[in-house]
């Protein structure tokens, strides 16, 4: 760890919002390219087209719990794994609250078990065209399709809610009971759906939960998904503290204009905003 | 017909799903392309990015019931017309359910021709924006502009219902009151939306049905259309059997990275699920 | 003033519906390029890919009332503007009804200024992810940041009501709860939203009020915005004359296939049928 | 003509080049799209991407004679053509030098009828990949592949050269040799050829004489053509006065991020500079 | 093989140019996608945008010798490959000239098979990329990486000359050496590059020969290619008959506008005129 | 630094080329994205659509002197700049040889300085479209518009060459002069151009020295610039050693399909080739 980050780290007080890119994508399936996302999405978060207004009325622009630690320096699997761990678990010691940038699915694991240390009762909110629950995925068990197979088997989170889920085949169902895992399919979504969270909320999102319409740029696009407002609107009926989130699977390489890097800023904001107002 | 096609339809076998590509769009009236589409649907059908699991739960990849006759190999109309109707007809005689892939919309009728055979309580469900009931376009009759003008004509099914139209002129609107159409203008459709049909449907999908934002790829972009899951929740409520669809009008040349393609594939995953479900 | 436009105002019966570019772009704080979407406007709008059936049933290729004034000749602010008020001025002293083609957003201030001599008791619809409400920005106080800001103080309208707004910064909620700005949030919006107006309308729509999935031609993309259908649904209900309308902010040189272009030209469509159902 | 022009012509020293946009694109016969083209081309020009210093070292940000006039307000054909010899005889008749931004190669026409009452002896070269030399086209004698039929039959000019051409149908090919037009094929073309001019030269560009990976943004894209840079040493290698020109048959509506835009604002500042270095 | 294919090959005359597509891509190794190329193809070779005039003169639209086959049905290998080579056997034994449209470029060895019946001395000029000499890839020997290898172990050509290599890794540098292939590398290429061809030649074009600049529509983009003016140039410098061609890897997935057809159409047209001049 | 890159350092042999991303765009005047190369090269250069063999022979993925060191992370402006010279000092320590992905053009200034320790008659081989000699731009001397005034304000190197310039201001003119850099204008570039350098060069290429045809992805668009094969050509005839290499402003925000960073990526290939070759 950079002396630089430590240092930033050192500096977040209780409270705040840390932004953190993860460049990694040694976990892909079918493509590679999301460890280019992190610039692309501060690039549409701070371009002179758009501003930090949040919706609920906070200006991130002068809100100095609002920090960005910058990306993580990622080398090989399974170090870097663990160098994420460390990191969130230095982030969350600090009682600031992670927002990480992705990189491909894979992240999400070793950032919940740094977590998993901070809040015995974590509940797991997961945005996804795909459940993830594969035991193994071409001879990887730290695949982007099963960070959440491997965060079930080890009891990381007291309950995984899955949301905007189509595409499911027979083995992961089969993971899905296995794992007590609850879905909510496209098919059975409804805008009024109501999460009956007790306690704190991890967020993480892939971006492919979307519709491709709204977002093109991934690398398994999967017609019939969600609205960017219907997430947001979906997000905003949470009841209970939003205490981290990630958003991943930015692929700016299959990308139209950077539409999709700019939904990304569009959610670093929503979800800093909900996670600053405690 | 050649030998192979000769085969493998003798080898469905009854309740079975025969995907059949019909690359033709002589019949197109403002730019021609979507003889192009069948393998960029497959293309998207069989990608490495996807999977053939349906939201029903049906895994096409392991579903042998789920069949590709490939594409016939189309010459000039009208004897091209006559050559879909027989192979249609071939079809229906093994008692499979037919999924053709356009090609442009004046494939339809000659399609229904041979459904009129064997179904004589034919119910026609018509995904749109346009009605496609010109008595004639440009000097022909034949034109993806006319396909239900003839169905209508011919008395060769006992509704038809038209979903998402948004353009619609006078000539247009004088032919579906001549012929009994029941029309369900994107302004009045709601999602609650329910179909009363008392038998069998036959689902025709014009990819211009959706909004342009989801469905890019087509030649005559109507904005203010249907979303992917709009469509797919509203065949969802569908109950009596799906008996055979088409979906047409993709356009390759005018799509963007094959994000119309990805719909395509998801309808054809989809419907072929419900053909199936019996 | 030319000959030809002179005439053209001239010709203009009552109740007639005059369509105006307004090639300007020298107010716009991020990237130029509004200044050349009249063109391409038209060009969407006389596609034959489409027709000029709009859904409520006219059909305006027929409608002799439905005119095209072609573009002001813009040279610099602030005669420009005061150019756009004298035309304006005249289209309405004919009794016709503008619907304007921007250009960036700061044309709206010029023309509600004719609008106001005209209609003393103007209600103002406002479709945006922003609220153009700053004081001054950059250094002009004729930003396209500023229209609703101008207007609010010369009090030209008697309401102003936004629609949209996604982004909205401590100056612009204070400046917004100064003039009694009555906004509507995304965050805020249901389908069911009823207007109460009172009297007439006149609707000013920034393409970026869309999301950028369905509009992503505009200077300005924040994810999280209406559907096509929603407008045009929004629209849809109101129960006043709609005595106006301007459709801007539409840059061509960020847009995807002219798919933004499209959707522009669907409104002057539905908004022309509108404004012609007296 | 308005006073602003009227005035801007008015203003124009000898020796000036004097820019001048024709929104014109009524005479187009595959698809329309080129009378947007001017504001794409300013825009490009004008960009913070780039700047005014020319490769001769003329830097037109400085540069007092280098004037732009604006678009012409265009009606409709035979007038528009008539307002386009009258403008541009008026800037003549100041000793100024014209440099037209088309708009479809329609307008060639009326502008070499104004220069033919200037220049006696005037040489026409013509960048294209067609020889536009048809006697009438799709029922027009205006349309943009016949301007060079219509200048040749009026003996506007002492010679006419085409460069680039590499498509010629046998009636063009008669065309050309009933008016003696020298052409100089793609096929034939060597970096080394040299113009034997005599006197001074009126140059037509028609962005299609460049490839379609230099320049996309044009109608009717045949592979094969000229580099940009070839096109710049083709031009530096003329010997005898630069006195007009004009570029023509941009299609924003087809081009890729306005790639083609920003070879024609290459091409107004190179020309630019070629035509103030006298 | 269908009555239709069967009757058009019967019906070509003696020094007919008979154009067939070949939609095969499932040799590809790399992405799939070559297979719907010859729809787009033809759409750019017939668009209302270009005309069939050749650069020598001839102009396709009139000459009768110039004729369309249609599409093969290909099921699986290597059935479709034996099929191939049938079908051509069938075309030259009518003292005709093929013009195949891939597909990837594994179907140049069943061609080739057939001409070696037919053209004892013939000589296999191969535009590309890559080599293409793997003794197997990923496993199969028929892959698109491999034709050039079976083409050589079997001696159906006299000599294989390759133009445009620019990546060669030292395996494939092995099989030149060891086939006596004639490699003339980007690195090397000059433009007065002269043949020494002392008999008839079968062409053999990859796209990706091309610069990506001139042709993004394939597989594998390999900067540094050659213009397309640069490969009809060395084409043109052919000093004996041209007895056949193929052109092939067109993915039109991953083209731009379909920029990278109108290469390929260009090609069709020239290579036709090539082989009608006899 | 990181103990991981310290230890890839102290790892690397003598003669040995090594890869170091520098992921900086804030030294940027017109649009930020330049930051965002590093990943999208990479992702290029181990695509499996291509492979790491070079024109020359050499194939790097069997070359154990080809390392990459991954990416610099760089926090602010000044200090970044002293943590790149640091950081390259080390590897030119190790006799290594550098091959930087930039990042903006900045980024320049900070490596030279690092060989002018190491090599005391350095000689700067730069392609450009301009000639980055500004002394301040826009209130900074460390703009992306500066680095070769700082370069020859301090004596870092023996002489400056300047290859592709075709945009030349007065000013830059001037700085030319003042510091006797040898500008080789894109007017004047002749393809048998020689270098007479007498001893190393460093190359520091800018990726808009290509025509953006070649290179859309930046953020500069100049036309009329070199093709990739032409800069190949050019490098190629360089007789004294290459010792290091910069390769800026690629901004896959504004590229095609990722177009720009395959032509990165061919140059990382070709100089690492050449600096390999000892």
């Amino acid at each position: 760890m950079t002396t630089t980050l430590q240092t930033a780290i050192g500096d977040l007080e209780p409270g705040s919002v840390a932004v953190l890119g993860l460049p990694w994508d040694e976990s892909s399936s079918f493509v590679r390219g999301a460890a280019a996302a992190p610039p692309h999405i501060r690039q549409a978060l701070h371009s002179p087209a758009s501003n930090l207004a949040c919706e609920a009325g906070v200006d991130l622009a002068t809100e100095h719990r609002f920090r960005d630690l910058g990306d993580l320096e990622l080398d090989m699997a399974p170090e870097a794994f663990d160098f994420i761990t460390e990191t969130v678990d230095r982030v969350l010691s600090r009682k600031a609250r992670l927002l990480a940038l992705g990189g491909d699915h894979s992240v999400t694991y070793p950032i919940v078990r740094a977590y998993a240390r901070h809040f015995p009762r974590l509940n797991l909110l997961h945005f996804d065209a795909h459940p993830d629950l594969y035991d193994e995925f071409e001879g990887s068990r730290l695949s982007h399709a099963c960070p959440f197979a491997r965060i079930m088997e080890e009891g990381l989170v007291q309950r995984l809610v899955q949301v905007g889920i189509r595409t499911m085949n027979p083995h992961q169902q089969a993971q899905a009971e296995r794992f007590g895992v609850e879905v909510v399919s496209m098919r059975d979504l409804i805008p009024e759906h109501d999460f009956d969270f007790d306690g704190p909320v991890y967020l993480s999102f892939d971006l492919d939960a979307l519709d491709p319409a709204f977002a093109p740029g991934v690398a398994h696009r999967e017609a019939g998904g969600l609205s960017t407002r219907e997430c947001l609107r979906l997000i905003g009926r949470l009841r209970v503290p939003l205490v981290g989130a990630d958003i991943v699977e930015l692929n700016p390489s299959r990308d139209l204009h950077d539409l999709t890097a700019v939904v990304a800023a569009k959610l670093v904001k929503e979800l800093s905003s909900r996670m600053l107002d405690l």
